[in-house]
């Protein structure tokens, strides 16, 4: 029996986390979760998980509350409470389904009470890679991706050297306007943007898939979760998301992972690995679905944000936490209607250039990197709009 | 240094082998060869193969011959001959490339004498799969696939729990005459027969291709070689012929093998398992080659020899010798424009309904069943055009 802890656990991938342990009891358990402010969804969360112990939400003023309706649960609350929380719950897994730049402190918590990471926070490594890879150096526990296409690779990967291994390659939708050129991009609206051709996704992941930035993240996640220079990673536009990543070796077979887009597949393979366990509720690949697949290479100057995560990646230090508090911030003045679709692009861009370079970042150097870039960003809209 | 011994030297895969040997010189070495008539080609194999001490040829005039130009190197012909090169000369792994029955008697050789075995030759598999399946519980060698859509299966696997397994899908690309209807194949012509859209390859299997016999007969050796009942091997009809099969998993993800088509990729896997090798003087796939990928599903009424295929490996016995002696003579009729394309089917279909059934076939029975359905193919022929 896997115990697990759950972060994020009102979001889409914590509830898909809930449904496969759900289906597979006799496998997994969760024993402590974080919602944030979703109060709301913890009382379904609770009534579902039965050896549930620990419980942390965004405010003490919640806590207390259901501190009262739940007796027999401890709560706590905060950035503190869930640190508190991975380091005082006896567990065998944590799953961070937590989105944004905070996702970090708790991965390398979690690690450094060498507890294996099930990671579906992007930023982790984005922001903090070089901390989450030192701290994996120096503790027992594993990093397991339930990113799609990462963990299509690392299924991949399977049952093969590493050493044999000649490049990586990420497939990407190319969002909402990969049929719109660069100039057909100056009006477009929030809603727009949001009307993903294959997934209905969050909002801020929806916009940086249309912007690629999301692709740029996540080349840099594998660079990390996989060792390799950023020359051997590579995107290739699919627009069907049938493949959702493959591995090409020295002796040029290609290895692919493909089937429907359902995030439950990672999830559960990130819970089970080695293992896998049978897919419970959900509907086989059906090739009749898909009687064509399609390919394309990606363009460097219609997606500059792809471009730029390259470029930020190889240069490492905090540029990473520089490029997504900016566009953590940009992405949210767009969604707001502050800005316009491609003036995201730009302000990511001018932050990365503006902010000073530190090459061996500590957590509170990160931390205070994003917070620069968050203020550039809005200091920049501000100043715009005057 | 593996060493290895090579039947079918001068055939394709024969060629292509002794091309990836000569390419990793350091990692393999071929000790004897046998090239059945083709004495031309055997003396640039001579010239090629430092370490080699062994050649069996069909004809005991041309061993004779040979054995005066060549007085370092030992001599050995006909069926005996290549039985005793097998079991007489010291190597790591048989590869077998022979074309037709005639394969199995040298895989099951092999396999009694403890050597592990890559498999070109179809037939052991789809005529004597029984026997070749007991001759591995008792011995220690392990049987490895060259065939593009079962090296691509077996590359699927690693790393995997093969009870984790829910079905294979192997892809055809549907042969020379996968956009006609049955009605349009009535007075095709052998020219039109062996023009394969995807590959030159050589006659017999272009025209096992245009009636996907070749399917079937690569759905048996799937049975035979991933120990899965017939229920879990499925054939998708994939017109490009990149993908180059598939492993389902029970939960749902499916893992593809892909790349150029390119036979020294199985060959090389299948003799540098369980490592990869550089593939040497050769261009890696480019998906601009490939713009789109196409699946469908394959028809059975289409193409009744799959279906007939998978009919005759639940019955086992001597039926897939009598099926496989069958399609060799009926092909060989429909090359020399003796028959015409249909009767291929016809002829194969009726072999099978009028075999006497043994159960459990010895591989003399099994000799008698081949030549019994070259003979009831030939007869029926004769009876025909008279």
């Amino acid at each position: 029996m896997k115990r697990i802890v759950l972060a994020g656990a009102s979001g889409s991938i914590g509830q898909q986390t809930i449904d496969v342990v759900l289906h597979h009891r006799d496998a997994f358990t969760i024993v402590a979760v974080s919602v944030g402010h979703n109060i709301a969804a913890l009382h379904g969360i609770i009534a579902q998980l039965s050896d549930l112990r620990m419980v942390c939400v965004a405010e003490q003023s919640d806590a207390q509350m259901l501190q009262q309706t739940y007796p027999s649960l401890a709560f706590c609350w905060g950035e503190e409470g869930l640190l508190q929380m991975i380091s005082s719950v006896d567990h065998d897994l944590f799953v961070n389904a937590l989105v944004g730049f905070r996702g970090l402190h708790p991965t390398l918590c979690a690690i450094e009470h060498d507890k294996d990471v099930a990671l579906a926070n992007k930023e982790s490594l984005v922001s903090g890679g070089e901390l989450v890879k030192a701290a994996l150096a120096a503790h027992s526990g594993r990093l397991y991706p339930i990113d799609s296409e990462h963990s299509a690779i690392f299924q991949c990967l399977q049952g093969n050297d590493p050493k044999a291994v000649r490049r990586l390659i990420i497939t990407a939708s190319g969002g909402s306007f990969r049929d719109r050129s660069r100039k057909e991009l100056t009006d477009v609206s929030v809603e727009e943007a949001l009307a993903h051709p294959n997934w209905k996704m969050g909002g801020r992941i929806t916009i940086d898939s249309a912007t690629m930035m999301n692709k740029g993240f996540e080349v840099i996640e594998a660079h990390y979760l996989f060792d390799l220079p950023f020359d051997q990673i590579d995107v290739v536009v699919h627009r069907e998301s049938v493949i959702h990543s493959m591995v090409e070796y020295c002796d040029h077979a290609i290895i692919a992972q493909m089937g429907t887009a359902d995030m439950r597949l990672p999830i559960q393979y990130a819970l089970s690995y080695p293992k896998r366990l049978e897919m419970k509720n959900a509907r086989p690949f059906d090739f009749l679905d898909y009687p064509s697949l399609h390919f394309a290479p990606v363009c460097f100057e219609r997606y500059p944000l792809l471009k730029l995560a390259y470029a930020v990646g190889e240069k490492k230090g905090n540029l990473g936490a520089v490029m997504n508090g900016a566009d953590e911030c940009a992405v949210e003045l767009f969604l707001q209607k502050k800005i316009r679709f491609l003036d995201i692009e730009e302000l990511v861009e001018a932050a990365v250039a503006a902010a000073d370079y530190i090459e061996h970042p500590t957590l509170a150097e990160l931390k205070k990197s994003d917070a620069w870039a968050r203020a550039f960003v809005r200091a920049r809209q501000e100043g715009a709009c005057k």
